[in-house]
């Protein structure tokens, strides 16, 4: 039966992985339709999100059976435990993603991102869909450089946000106040959609070496 | 060796009765610490929240050595496998009521909330006190009723949550941008928190009566 045991951890892998997928083409399809003033697109975001629900209830379905029936130890435990872990960041990704593609839908026609905001949003957009991406990749490979390289690129997020608060502290603020809080809303979407990311992959490192993400990265020098 | 089994069980839950507490507790001072530009609060309440990420850290290493020696089945490995989502859960509310004292601590001297919707975000910061509270009962009673009270108690906070969007959205806002902002991201985080302890007690249904939730409750009327 040991084939049938490994085979079931491959399918959770597997399944986080496609969750992975999921939902990092839902955000970039949510950020288009955000930008694009696209009612369908939205639409389609917020309809998919539901096959990344199924997945999730799915996934942890064969978590609890792999445990009850194969009892895992050390590693494999700790695998299965931490894919629950995974799960449930992947699963609010999806969330995020449909978020976004709300504020879409809620605007229509009118497109809720400023033109003058539009390139950064855009990027946000990309980067989100690039980290998730990364992750995907890790939860295959275990690659901890990998992984420590997807906490460095998340730094850019945290550029862009700032970015989006300087335009909305700016003086010359034109959008009003309603835009004012769609943009802070959408910022706060993609940085935690990024955060998920980012946790995802520091689940791995923890998987792979035993030591948390932070442990490993040093120290940038002042 | 039934009865270690049993207390190490039991010290699960215990521990997330204590992580609801601690984070109940937190958000209440938090509310305190931005309503009253309290920087000294406000800084408690944000080193404070290393308590709850050790104990989640904790809680997880418990769950782990449970599932190792004892691999327990059915019930109980459902338990331990629901307390890591529900310790997810209030680990995250722990940061939120951390985001809250942190703006109190940015705007500081000034008040991040403006007058006109102190009392909208005092009933806020109470209510999600009441319903993380009401959160660290239902773990340890069990008690499916009361969870699904919480579920429609949390209706109360889409309410406030609605009011604040009303007044951002009322051509007499006066408060400019940034307080704009703020207040949008305030109104976030304590929905969030909510949901956070609602969810905590739609694991504990699911737990008990292996349904979701929202299945047991009745649609109401039209």
């Amino acid at each position: 039966m040991r084939e049938t045991y490994h085979e079931e951890l491959a399918s959770i892998s597997d399944g986080l992985v496609e969750m992975a997928n999921l939902v990092g083409s839902a955000i970039g399809l949510a950020t288009t339709a955000l930008l694009d003033a696209d009612l369908q697109l939205a639409q389609s975001v917020i309809s998919a999100d539901e096959k990344v629900d199924d997945l999730q209830r799915d996934l942890e379905n064969r978590a609890i059976t792999v445990l009850a029936r194969q009892q895992p130890v050390a590693t494999d435990l700790r695998l299965v435990v931490t894919s629950l872990r995974m799960s449930a960041d992947l699963e609010r990704s999806g969330d995020l993603a449909q978020h976004v593609a709300k504020l879409a839908r809620m605007r229509y026609p009118d497109r809720a991102v400023p033109r003058d905001l539009r390139r950064t949003v855009l990027e946000m957009g990309q980067l989100s869909q690039r980290l998730m991406a990364q992750a995907a990749e890790v939860i295959l490979t275990q690659d901890v450089d990998a992984a420590l390289q997807l906490e460095k690129d998340d730094d850019r997020m945290d550029e862009l946000h700032r970015t989006i608060f300087q335009h909305l502290m700016d003086d010359q603020w034109q959008h009003g106040v309603e835009t004012a809080v769609d943009v802070t809303l959408v910022g706060r979407y993609y940085e935690r959609f990024a955060d998920h990311a980012v946790s995802v992959a520091q689940r791995v490192v923890y998987l792979v070496t035993g030591e948390h993400a932070d442990e490993l990265i040093p120290d940038t020098p002042a």
